[in-house]
């Protein structure tokens, strides 16, 4: 905890998945609600998407975070805008084209998550 | 919002996802809930998967529509039927096997969705 | 129902994704809750991943039982620690890192599930 997931159409050819992760990674650390080494991220390019029906270029890239359940609205609010923010420095574009760009955070119920950690 | 993903064992051999994808989408804008280009959906075509544990050959397609909460039960069981029917029309068969086909909506915290658009 | 997903960093090299989804499913099935040819599941390996921003290395898996809405939380908890420990006997280790290994258990809305089954 927490999870986060980053998935993207394959049109946006610009995104280092790598390093946006980093980015996103770094700005959950600095948000201060998390253990650095607890965060964990990945990405995933979408070969197969499609936004609406109409022939138009389009692309976009959108967040999940997953939280243990509990977090106030305005942690919650706070912790989607700076990663939302994240996303908007990270220099997505397509010439001619729309890019979305979107949060969601989503509690996890606490009560059955489990975890354990093996070896280091 | 909304996201659509649909995920689909690889033994689908049938499935064409971009054709899918279009025919979903085509349903949640025939639904007039949604705004057509807000409308962002994915498909995921898996590798590894495990239908219970017999050797039996099974396949299955899963849609999750996420949408921002708010919306009616009515509205979201409407939703569900008619992705499940444009699902049940695409053809999708194996022969021997059984095909199981499925929809689940589910809400996204509408409060701590963010969003921004770059372009065009 | 239910629907399983295991996610897993690439770094995992000794993780047997078919081998695994199996271990999981036979312990949903000894569960008693499901039957067992409702039990579908995936495994995901992810090449883009990141746990934390120090350069440390690190992997996880992490797995998702998504469930139709009613199950107490005693059923939910008892679920979740068992697939975990099928996770700990899957000896999944990365020398000189630490694995992180969790297990999570989401409620899916019973009312706008919809679900067909075609063929056999």
């Amino acid at each position: 905890m927490p999870h986060l997931t980053l998935d993207y159409s394959s049109n946006l050819t610009t995104l280092d998945a790598d390093r946006t992760l980093l980015a996103l990674n770094r700005q959950l650390v600095e948000s201060g609600q998390f253990a650095e080494n607890d965060i964990k991220s990945r990405a995933c390019r979408l070969e197969h998407y499609r936004i609406g029906i109409e022939p138009a270029p389009r692309a976009f890239a959108h967040v999940t975070l997953a939280l243990l359940s509990g977090r106030t609205p305005e942690c919650k609010q706070g912790l989607s805008a700076s990663l939302l923010a994240v996303l908007q420095r990270a220099g997505l574009t397509l010439p001619g084209a729309e890019v979305q760009l979107s949060v969601e955070v989503r509690d996890m119920e606490r009560a059955s998550y489990s975890k354990a950690v093996i070896g280091d």
